[in-house]
């Protein structure tokens, strides 16, 4: 049940972007360039980019978050639902790069407290491969989850357990982004 | 000393800012919303959002976060430095509205585990008049600066101690806000 009168039938964040358009526009952007646009742009993928997003919320215990950004992970290429469970699982074991698990210990550090992520950490990312735009990346990634994560569960909104809701919502961010609303979460509902 | 190859006599968010343009804009655009524009066209003041802001950056710990909009709640109409650090300090003894304690006791909550907003909470803030979207912008304010301080600290951004810099740095956010990079950085090390 929300805390306040957010417009029913849309799931999670999609209900306070519809409550407040003027915060959700900047929001969505943000997700937009560090998820989506940079994917195409940088050495860093959109798969890897939405594995650091899920593994955040995982650690803040965002369901909502984790499973959405889980399933755009799954629906990338070369990811699946099998890989984003090992990552937010254990990193270290997980079948990813050495650089993305580097990466994924700044992560962690900066979701637990920014301030323990050390040059150490970041120079064992370096050696990996690393450049200062993946490791830039990786930390506003890390806290912008620790944004829309708190958004999200601070509010009380709606968090279905519905593995195709998720699903659709994942191909969609996984071929289009966060530029429009999610539309597939009524006719769910509905069903 | 930075974690990245951050522009140099660049305090703080702007030196990040600088580095990354392509995610400045929405940072940038969501601070300028959530606590300056939305100040002017609610009922919840610019000087009260300051202060929210002000008190999750002082839980965070983050020097740079909490004493930039410090300045900036201090420099706003009804601000005072007293004003903010008793605020930072105990909300509950601070002369602040009832409602506005109410407020930060949400923030409070959504800065260490935005699952432990309750209900009773919100009632509470209800009772001494706050409204949803009050409600709405406290609990974004909490969670966004659990953004912005996480990157400021897990780049190591530089953050200088010089109080007269944060003091310019709040006059130009309480009288423009956040749609332009703060440039008296540079004047002030040189000195």
């Amino acid at each position: 049940m929300p805390h306040i009168d957010l417009p029913p039938n849309m799931p999670g964040i999609g209900s306070a972007f519809a409550f407040r358009p003027e915060t959700a526009a900047p929001m969505r952007a943000l997700a937009h360039v560090l998820l989506f646009e940079s994917g195409q742009t940088t050495s860093l993928s959109s798969r890897d980019r939405e594995l650091i997003a899920s593994y955040v919320s995982s650690l803040n215990q965002c369901y909502f978050c984790q499973t959405s950004h889980s399933a755009a992970a799954a629906n990338h290429v070369g990811g699946s639902w099998e890989l984003v469970g090992s990552v937010c699982a254990n990193p270290t074991s997980a079948d990813i790069s050495p650089k993305l698990k580097a990466l994924l210990a700044i992560a962690g550090r900066v979701q637990a407290d920014a301030k323990t992520v050390t040059a150490e950490l970041v120079q064992a990312a370096r050696d990996e491969g690393a450049t200062d735009l993946e490791i830039h990346d990786t930390v506003l990634i890390a806290a912008a989850f620790c944004m829309y994560n708190r958004y999200v569960d601070g509010l009380g909104t709606w968090q279905p357990r519905e593995p195709a809701m998720y699903d659709a919502m994942g191909k969609q961010l996984a071929s289009a982004g966060y530029g429009r609303p999610f539309d597939g979460a009524r006719d769910d509902q509905s069903r």
